[in-house]
């Protein structure tokens, strides 16, 4: 089915649009009543994730609620490690938590991976498909998955960590079995992606959510080299990076063979220019506690934010927005975009 | 008392030393086994923080176990929050703990300030005037305060957050009342850390540990003039600044009149060179989780880093040390250093 709206993927191949396409990060969850509503019914957030028409709806909620140029399918990035064999539970305000670690090569050795651990995810590439089904062509899906590192980081700690130092111990001692573990988890998002690519997905995005707690050597070593083959395999379509809090190696970013390059609130447009050039694709970047602010201040910060990079733009938060946030700020954010 | 191992100060004031002094944040803590006895008999950290004889005494551990080239005195930085009229419990395992929080200008309005609520810490003086006693004159002594946005973010959200949403947001939605409870912790801390100093602080450090969650714009709003105005009021000690993760107003950072820029792990020592200048006095920055890896790994990474900075450098790691770090690695970091 043709898109009727296509200004996304328009901007995220480098072509020039009308105005800037706008979605958020985390767009479909907490901030919709429809999504809270509909939560609320359920056991839990899994079932939510492994139930594929109901992660197409909830997909699809910010669609119709808030008018933004592209969908993500509603997934979790931790699907991955499971079907590699490491199950989780999602605990309610404490985040994920893994009752089994990696602890040794033995571990890892262990472990499912590629297309055989990707045919677990069958769920996932119902979910796309009933969304594209169900969107109509009105924007594009997203498709995405956790950058290698960031999976390991909650393999080897077991849960959410403020310095991850279990996860960076273990690249320190076991460089080995890290490095064993990184190839079993890019070989499986690899074929992954390309799954989600031929449900339905029109673009992809690796979330590299933990890459600020390496050290940069360890970025470059543990990280980047990672991300750099699932982008050389994906040629099915565009593929976005986004690495939080890895300001340390974004020149480095920015040679990646990928489309769009994400950036965090903390990155100011000269920062990312200086280290992107003015004509990479980039999606960001707006603080996501702007959007608690009166609506001038949310207006006035969007359309500064937009001059600054001065095109080439996705327009987004810097990080996904957070569950509290009033759903009027969020409709100011993406309506202040819509009328550039 | 003549200090006999003044290399520490010296290094502070830019002076050039025969080998760069060392030493860690977090050093008195859990990584000794002295510590850790000595905490086991007691009914919980704040006692250990209150009674000056036992905070003395862990001050001084780590000056007999490591051989460190400076003290800092055992404190937490949330007793100045208390002062002013906000208790605190410290959860084991969890962290500070709030029971009531600041939400509005009244709130702030009353709260003690200035004088009236330092001199409430006078067990914080006693402990270092002990300290200082016991050490015999063996090595410099340091004290040290939150920043006022690290202290206010604390107050707003009553705990730690992954993302201070609920303190960004006030500052979004009442930036008068942040401001002034700004400038109420700025006077307190001002007043605080000249009485350490006259209780025997040779140097003092502003500790802004979660700088990083800010925008570059609120950073330079609600952070940087007052970490300003209290380096331009401490005239009677050198002053170390570490905001970490802000690495996105380093240069502003490095035009502070303080005398020492504490640095993060992720800040490569050419990024910082570039942003401060080579004469400018820096501390750090080791990723901590090096000091897990083996004793080779350890000698060349901290080799590397100090080569890498090139001289006017306070050796220490970019992060308070991790409680579970081997006492070996510890060891073997400082004596590479001292070996020098």
């Amino acid at each position: 089915m043709e898109l009727q709206n296509d200004l996304f993927l328009r901007a995220a191949k480098g072509e020039t649009t009308e105005r800037p396409p706008v979605w958020l990060m985390r767009q479909a969850g907490r901030i919709l009543p429809q999504y809270r509503a509909l939560r609320g019914k359920l056991s839990g957030f899994k079932e939510l994730v492994e139930t594929p028409h109901l992660a197409a709806e909830v997909t699809i909620q910010p669609i119709d609620e808030l008018g933004v140029d592209a969908a993500i399918i509603f997934s979790d990035i931790l699907v991955i490690p499971e079907v590699m064999g490491l199950e989780y539970q999602m605990v309610e305000k404490k985040g994920p938590w893994f009752p089994e670690t990696i602890k040794s090569m033995e571990d890892v050795q262990q472990l499912r991976m590629g297309a055989e651990a990707a045919a677990e995810l069958e769920y996932v590439y119902e979910a796309l498909r009933i969304t594209k089904k169900e969107l109509k062509g009105r924007v594009p899906l997203i498709g995405f998955s956790g950058a290698p590192w960031t999976l390991l980081s909650y393999m080897i700690e077991g849960s959410g960590s403020k310095t991850f130092s279990k996860a960076k111990k273990f690249l320190y001692t076991q460089p080995k079995a890290a490095h064993a573990l990184l190839d079993k988890l890019t070989e499986t998002i690899i074929v992954y992606l390309k799954n989600k690519i031929n449900a339905g997905a029109d673009l992809v995005q690796i979330f590299d959510s933990w890459g600020g707690i390496l050290s940069p050597e360890q970025y470059e070593e543990f990280s980047l080299p990672y991300i750099k083959r699932i982008c050389a395999a994906i040629d099915e379509a565009p593929v976005t990076v986004f690495a939080k809090g890895a300001w340390f190696v974004l020149d480095k970013i920015g040679d990646l063979p990928c489309d769009v390059v994400g950036l965090d609130w903390n990155t100011r447009p000269e920062f990312a220019r200086e280290k992107l050039g003015a004509n990479r694709v980039v999606q960001g970047n707006l603080d996501p506690c702007v959007l608690y602010s009166p609506f001038e201040n949310i207006k006035t910060k969007t359309k500064e934010m937009i001059k600054g990079f001065g095109g080439n733009q996705i327009v987004n938060l810097g990080h996904g927005v957070y569950p509290d946030t009033p759903l009027d700020g969020v409709k100011c954010f993406v309506d202040t975009v819509k009328s550039l």
